[in-house]
């Protein structure tokens, strides 16, 4: 394999590519680039080419891009600069990582495929510890299933697992249809530890309770949002004020790109939107950089 | 142990009245009443004695008594018939099963406290088929801890765990809390999957996913709510179009004592009032009987 | 007419029992309760005698005893005191003004009339401004259209119009739904004030609109929610940092009997459910207090 | 003034289209297309030239094109062909009727300014009968407002009145604005008389003292969405069983535009999106086609 292109070096980006340049002794040539000179350096750092542009990167012959970007609008500017800047005789694999909607995975997967290149879409899950660990699930979109394996030793660096969830797109919608049900999770979990709460449950064993029964879940067990529970079980990030978490900036960009799918697909969403709007007026009393079980304070009308 | 009365003989109360008077040749000596001859009759096969009363319950000098019951107002109807038949000297033994408001569970600790009895709220999950089969678990309140080791062996009869939730009313408390919980991951999960399979992902692969993800929940896993996860799982209501789970009608109703609840503690519940709300609408358009999954047929327009 | 008993000088009861005892040279003789001194001597200096107790007005043999009180709980602990202490041949008509649920109407209603009594509930639209001017709407529910007429000369000093919605409760109810629709009016001007300004229209320009199509609305006319357009208009609490007006703590505690009664008729609100938890957010928020408008503000994660 | 292209003749279009041919012994010289055959036999037989294509509009030298199109989509595919086939020396007046995006507005602003045209976006209120009657309101948006003053004596013949919103778009937004202020006061209607109802009052009554109190508004007074209310003051789709007025389906398409506008705009609107849904699911059970007042069955379950 020859070289492979990284653009996008963010809290996901940065430790993704280190794992590609680094993970055992692989010697992959890898060429990164960001717009952020600091994360480029870190990114030469750890052994990386770095390039000046995206453009750069576009014109290195590069067999595999990987994208890793903030969103539609991100992946809209940056996608067109590759396909002038690509050879287009080279038939270059594009995986974009970035959690978008599908129709902009469709829209840029018809667009390549006409120009002779192959593409998927592979956001993650995992967060910013599987990406530094190397243990991310990739959720995988590509029309023919050989494109995923042509990738899978990549993205088995990057992470431990990759599923094949269908055609272009259904990589960003599958990913999209977890957090939308991780966020009803995540609301569940905090209204009932508040309610618990104050109806003089002890919230250590109320979440015991919910653990072994049917309101187990992620948000319960493994981020529970009270920062009691979280420290009695030394995980989650309520434990530390919800600094390091999955921000609820995030969560609602998330909820908003499952809506906004929902709308198009004639799907309705009544607790989906209501939890869009209730990380939209989070982030805007001020809470958007805190991970998502802040919630718990936000209901409360605390700051956490 | 002498004499157990047993008034409730439900869809729950009759199979756990049927483990206490033969599970383990324990030839417990239980004294069963409802309402309903056909369920007495049932209680009758099973080897219990009946009563045709609730106030020959109450004067059969039973250590303890274990109430079954559909709601608050059923627990107000027959606690003061019981109150009035009791030996007042005995120290009976009351423990209610039912699903109640706390403050219920509360104020009936109060008065059988000032009449010499004891008492605990132990509410139950584990359905139907935990009642069969003698696995549920109880969530007790009781201001004394004793008052649980005294009732230990009864429950160990009829279910596999018995957590002390807190002080009266906290068992109450904890099965609202659960439910609340519960409801809102399911319409999560109703929501994602309607969502994802409109996206074109297959909806085996996405719960799949789910299920191996952040969205991880009871309710993707062991009552996933679309018939062809269902099916291929074989496990949940969904995959017998909705029958013989854990009805809409049945959490409306706790879903509308956990709100009650959040109004009189001064809990905002934005979630669960409106998962509340949509239980209600399922309801009025004719869905109280199937089990609570059927939401996601709901949301689509669709009879089940 | 004999004397006029008035129980609960609150910022409604005050001003209202004032225009009772002066208005018109009424010369009514009016005897005044509550347990705030202040209050009480307000009474006083406006002409009214006072009473030490409740019970002391129930022992005056008034012919109507008016009661203006902050909510159920208050009802309940009020009305008992007053029956012990009444003749029980005197057939008192007890005018009950306080915004109540219905059932706590017609409960008391049951009981008022079992000893000979008669009893209306008349809880009032107008604010305190009506209030002070006798300008009120009393919305009345009683058996008997006399009971009306014979609180009619009291009502007609107090306030303009009184309208008989139906038996007892029928008042009580009448208020709850038009709070309920008022909620969910105010929330829609405040959100399309917010998205019109965010979207470059003038907030002028915006309610003039609104104020001429079909969403014109008193909270968009007379109260409307921006400040701008408030200041404009020369009415309207949020030209005055929303003091003075209906206090969104108020409108959380009448949205929750709304919902407490829908819950118990049977009727789905999911509008209202919403709104209650909005205004119940906005008041854990610290906004309690301020004018119901203040959501506009709330909702921009703003302080007024 | 030379001829006016009119492309679109549905519900609002047609009618909008004979007025300007024929009011007031116009004379004005109108050449209309539809991709409606039918549509288009009446216009002609309106005394309209017709149409065979929107390029045909585009290349007749109209000094104005009016378009009052379906949605975003159509004004996307339209527009196009209208810029395409225009003079581009003539700087022809665009006047979209259309209920859309602001962004698409103000885009498609952009786009023929650079060509030297000039464009407003000019929704309506008043609906069918508006249209019939010619007394429809224009929302205008446009940058310079000589633009309105330009297309007013048009706008004369069609509606009663115009007001001038802001810049390009601001028509757009004031529309979406006013439509999600109006569903929020419907939902709330329909809740209340609902609940009224339900509690014993008589509707009418419950009408009638909204309508004398805070919650009068169009949606209580003028499209009450009870039928025996509507039948009573003999206005009101309610009262023809949901027929003739405005549709459930349009109600949630503006509420589509209103929200999707608010996400952009970073404004929170909980209200706004949860009356989105709801309309979404009456559509999805197939009252798409009622006036958006039938909410009011479908909250009760029933048919209309």
């Amino acid at each position: 394999m020859s070289s492979v292109g990284f653009i996008g070096l963010g809290n996901m980006g940065l430790p993704m590519s280190i794992n590609l340049a680094t993970a055992n002794d692989s010697k992959m040539d890898v060429i990164a680039f960001d717009a952020n000179p600091t994360a480029l350096n870190l990114a030469k750092e750890a052994g990386m080419r770095t390039a000046s542009s995206v453009e750069e990167i576009g014109a290195s012959n590069c067999s595999v891009i990987i994208t890793m970007l903030p969103g539609c609008q991100a992946v809209d500017a940056v996608t067109p600069m590759l396909l002038e800047s690509c050879d287009p005789n080279a038939s270059t694999l594009f995986v974009d990582c970035s959690t978008v909607h599908p129709s902009t995975s469709r829209r840029w997967n018809e667009e390549l495929k006409e120009k002779g290149h192959t593409r998927m879409d592979a956001p993650v899950s995992g967060g910013v510890k599987g990406a530094t660990d190397g243990t991310l699930t990739f959720m995988v979109g590509c029309d023919d299933p050989a494109t995923l394996q042509h990738a899978q030793p990549l993205l088995d660096i990057m992470g431990q697992r990759s599923i094949h969830c269908g055609t272009a797109g259904a990589g960003s919608a599958t990913k999209l249809c977890n957090n939308l049900a991780l966020a009803a999770q995540m609301l569940g979990i905090c209204e009932a530890m508040n309610l618990g709460e104050s109806l003089g449950v002890d919230p250590i064993v109320l979440a015991q309770v919910m653990n072994t029964s049917t309101a187990k879940s992620w948000s319960c067990e493994v981020n529970n949002p009270h920062p009691v529970v979280a420290t009695d079980r030394g995980t989650g990030a309520a434990a530390n004020r919800y600094e390091g978490g999955f921000g609820s900036k995030l969560m609602q960009k998330d909820l908003s790109l499952a809506v906004s799918a929902g709308a198009d697909a004639g799907v309705a969403l009544p607790v989906g939107v209501l939890s869009k709007e209730l990380y939209h007026m989070a982030t805007l009393h001020g809470l958007g950089d805190k991970d998502f079980g802040v919630m718990l304070q936000f209901l409360r009308g605390q700051k956490p």
